[in-house]
């Protein structure tokens, strides 16, 4: 029997389009996919850049204009990594030309945009996705098992942290993660959307907030980086910061569950920590992203005297997604989720379903981070409503 | 040259009992201390009960009235270990008597007591103690002399979490821990308490929080337990708890940090997890008392390449308190932060200075617990005032 | 410029050849190699195996008998994935065709073979190299770094553990793997081994050993494995183990440092635990290949009071080889070590130089193997010569 | 019912004279022991030394000859802490003189001593112990029991690290820890001795060992030490270091097991690491001093899926000693296992029965060190035997 291909054309090629273009590559040698990925195309504005991008990375073709990808015929999925202020044109237009989306997080800039693009998908009746890989890595994926048969018990609590620092020295310049007519936040949509994700899959919806936000370094040098993500400006010229360097935000879910958020890029030290806890009646688990291949569980279930945290390293053949890899104990990395993200995407398109999380998780996404942008405006709590 | 002797009166003999106690016990064993502690006399109702504790834990005497203790006169110092309703008048009554105090946290059941308190110790000139012993752990010390060299530079973020989980069973009686009027909060006076504490010691005094307070099992089976801590009731009649079970909140502080903290009965396998992180603009430090000689720290100025929390020791001649103690490398333990603590009492009584942390502190705290309270039920961000 | 090309023939197509295919199909996407892998042929004794295996990772063509590959002119370099019983053989003739070689390890059977491999590729002049996977995890090579710049004095101790749990079943089958005839040794070559090229590089030649084998399961039940490496037989059929289940040894270096390293397949609990410590006199590093971008620094160096063993992510642009895959703090996983070694492969092929390790360091492990093996019959010291 | 007083004279009041003198004075304090030990008198050799430590600890008297506390008819235990080289002349005359007795490790200088000492105390019929105090630390205690049900089967392996750093610096001096006539050896019967009695506690009998030791600093500055542990003479004059700075050996166990062990003065940044892991048939263990609350475990019976080393508190009601001490999640340190320990003592004479571990196992322990040292000199195997 014929497998489906599915060409994709993508839109962005920094870091999220290697992680994606990754993905496409990689698929097919680990999974046995219900649809082929084909790298199609790939749209940037910079042809020298575009280009130089899809050699490397083994896409058949180039754009240096977005919308040519949503008129060729030989494209069956837009992939959009662009800046989130041009996701809901995007979103939209390539709904409207009947392409399957797979759309980076956040969803959009703000609650309405996220509105109409997830209306606009359901109306073509197109598969969409949304990007937020860490429900692939398969530590989760197990975790989402064990809550779901019960091993946890009622849930009562879920702490979560996200912590980067590589925007702590003030000479780090205004790029537009730090500009909000770019990217609509800071911290919050960045990171804070993936860790509003994990709790909504995890534990469930979340009802009310009461957010805080903060600017640390409200002025910084003007201009985009030129080289590596480290390197400096020298400019004189300031610009204010008008997005967020920190967030938290308590929460209360709709199951009775609590929850206490935060994310910052001024963790000194945390180069990338996203690590949560969730406390249930009769168990609780840990994760931590810089050791993500391992689950630490505790169940009331275990004798008394040897009860304990239990540190799984979810790569034996019984853990999601595990068996694909490597021998038990040989660990994966950050790349891998993106690839079991594919997987999934390649087996909605196959299916003509639209796969977990997707348009809809998006804008709920969206709702939560509303709520809490609101919150920490009005400095009271508020309800997440539709 | 003879040393002074601090002729001690403590009321309650149970857990605070038995470390303050030990402490006493223990502190000339290993320090010099500037003043000698006599365990002089101890009070409780029960006559049997106290009078068993005082012989096994080394009380010359024993009363069942604590307000004997506060006449005799070979008495310098009350030691307050009674529920935290009780506090307000024991410790009025020894400063009238012109006793020296150590109180247990949290200082009172509200401000208004705590102020009353704070007045009454200034206007008798005693010197006055609170029993926040984890800033005597030889790690948060250390931290603290780091923090204030400047080595983390500026403070950005606390984060700090103290999970327990000896209440979760439903089964669990309404002990006096869980009834309003007899300790005023629960988990909030009980752990948060020292939270707070630890972040006025090491980040400094906070101005703003928004709160949330959490009851998760609201009926529980009436009566005291029998014998130990897990004991369990079979009563059928069954009351109200009346205080929370878990409690969160955002704050801001005075210097523009924020911090996030969470403090819970319900945390499923954490016996006694005590933990926090500081996030400042040269470096970080995390602690956990489970590895309460450890101290994790980030330095920014270490070289590229390099960088990375080192696990320290505390537990070397450098670090405080260590060297009345054992070689490098041998850890002590819970108890020990009573010790140390003790040491800076004596040493107060000794030179007429109160210790820190002292009633202003327990004031303070006490003005944090309570806008967290009243935040709680306001649903908004309520300002620290005094 | 054109890039050179290498055509390469792999033989073998299991564990190994799926981590060889990924990285030859990997490195382009991630580096700039000197010379461009091309994956022209892989050959197997089972035709459908072999085929499947050719669609599924990408390789151009196949063969079903490994001479084939030799006697094609469009192939460069033979890739040796074969059981280690066919090493010899297959590796001489591939160089007497004058094919670049890069081999499994173990390198041979036996010290004879591994220097008569040495021996055919120096005479024929083609580039070899060794597949010791673990110098190309970016903590190890950084760590190698810091040794090399003096960081930890004069090096000590080394003391390695790799453990395994996957055979302690007795049910578990007499798999090529445990048949002396088919791999040489058991333990001792396939996981040892790797130990003592991790010992080699970073610390030094060994001199002197003494050494223990065990076999703790003698009769196991005849049948090769059907499915997964982990199912089993249920045959009457029993046939003996003629290799070591675990194997220990104490070692002394030329430069004076001492070294006791353990491997063992019945580590109950440890899936893949491949560790090790290194103490000099200024300063040690810790590894787990766990975590095995993270490594763990003690630098005497550092002031008193804040000395302590650092965790280190290696995964910063100033780390070997990271700068290739993602932002700092996201992790890369096992099969990465193969697309780094597969870089210098191609850089040794570009220059026609023979990268570290090659066939004089396989030659030199067997020494040590050989000598390990002797000590355990003798039950003596046994000195390492040529 | 009056309770028997165990009246102690003890000879040494330097590192282990402190910490045996705590456990006397804190073991009733948390335990209800069987017998009352009374600090009768102390010995040593420095009038104003050992008078000073008298008051310091709180011994009724003291003496500047030891044989004056066995000619005392106050004295009913003697505990020896004196340096290695007096243990066979004090414990022999000791028991001759009918005082019960706790002897500090290693028991003796050689086998030869030590089985006059084990002999002459069970000709004099007195109860004998030896200090080996990690048997008492309650996760090592609950490892026993665990083993002992079977918990983790037939066990195949031990390994064990035993690592400080304190006299890597060629400057210090030529202790009396460092002169074979006052130890009888370095590393060997200070560290080693300790891993040994775990072995054999927790595994069994050693058989057969193959050793090594290593001096790495051979010339020292004379002269002992004036201050602290740490205090460096400027001396001129060198002497030779005629004891093992590390000592490493194989060991093959009576029951099947094998075992691998380490111990070195020279493993740089770690202060006092004691570590091992056993795996069994069944399931694993690990302890590290550092956290020596905490046992890791794992188990096969756990489901596939949630296998992992757990990590358990013990300081539950249900591990042993716990009870005496703090709810559950507070830990002990160092000095507990002291009091534990003596709290089996003075069961012991109460009861008049010898516990374990005593001089037979002082003498087992001596015939392992033995043998260790005879194989290093032979460089072969050597069998343990009587």
């Amino acid at each position: 029997m014929l497998k489906p291909k599915v060409r994709i054309g993508m839109i962005g090629y920094k870091f999220m389009g290697k992680a994606h273009s990754h993905a496409y590559r990689d698929l097919p040698f680990y999974f046995d996919p219900e649809a082929e990925p084909v790298m199609q195309a790939i749209a940037g504005r910079d042809r020298e850049g575009v280009e130089t991008a899809a050699n490397k990375m083994g896409w058949a073709s180039f754009e240096t204009d977005w919308r040519k990808l949503l008129e060729r015929k030989d494209i069956d999925l837009i992939d959009i990594g662009a800046p989130n202020n041009m996701h809901v044109e995007i979103a939209i237009a390539a709904a409207e030309a009947g392409k399957h989306i797979l759309c980076e997080k956040p969803l959009a800039m703000n609650v309405e945009e996220a509105r109409r693009m997830r209306d606009a998908v359901k109306k073509a009746g197109v598969v969409h996705m949304i990007c937020h890989n860490y429900r692939f890595v398969p530590a989760i994926r197990y975790a989402k098992q064990l809550i779901d048969q019960g091993k946890l018990g009622h849930i009562y609590h879920i702490r979560t942290n996200y912590l980067q620092d590589w925007i702590m020295d003030p000479a780090f310049p205004l790029v537009w993660r730090l500009r909000k007519e770019a990217c609509g936040s800071g911290t919050h949509g960045d990171l804070m959307a993936h860790s509003i994700d994990l709790a909504r899959y995890l534990v469930g919806e979340i009802s009310e907030v009461s957010g805080m936000m903060e600017t640390f370094i409200k002025q910084r040098p003007l201009g985009e980086m030129s080289g590596g993500l480290l390197a400096k400006t020298e400019s004189d010229l300031m610009g204010t910061v008008d997005v967020d360097d920190a967030v938290a935000f308590m929460a209360k879910f709709e199951n009775g569950a609590v929850g206490v958020f935060e994310a910052t890029r001024f963790g000194k030290g945390n180069r990338n920590s996203n690590r949560f806890e969730i406390n249930g009646s009769k168990g609780s688990i840990r994760w931590d992203v810089q050791q993500m291949n391992e689950l630490e569980l505790y169940l009331e279930e275990d004798p008394q005297g040897i009860q304990g945290f239990r540190k799984i390293s979810c790569t034996e053949t019984v853990h999601p997604y595990s068996e694909a890899y490597w021998p038990a104990g040989h660990i994966i990395g950050y790349e891998h989720t993106f690839i079991n993200l594919a997987h999934e995407l390649m087996r909605g398109v196959a299916h003509g379903e639209s796969p977990s999380p997707n348009f809809d998780d998006g804008y709920r996404n969206q709702l939560v981070l509303q709520a809490v942008s609101d919150s920490a405006v009005l400095k009271k709590w508020v309800s997440i409503s539709e």
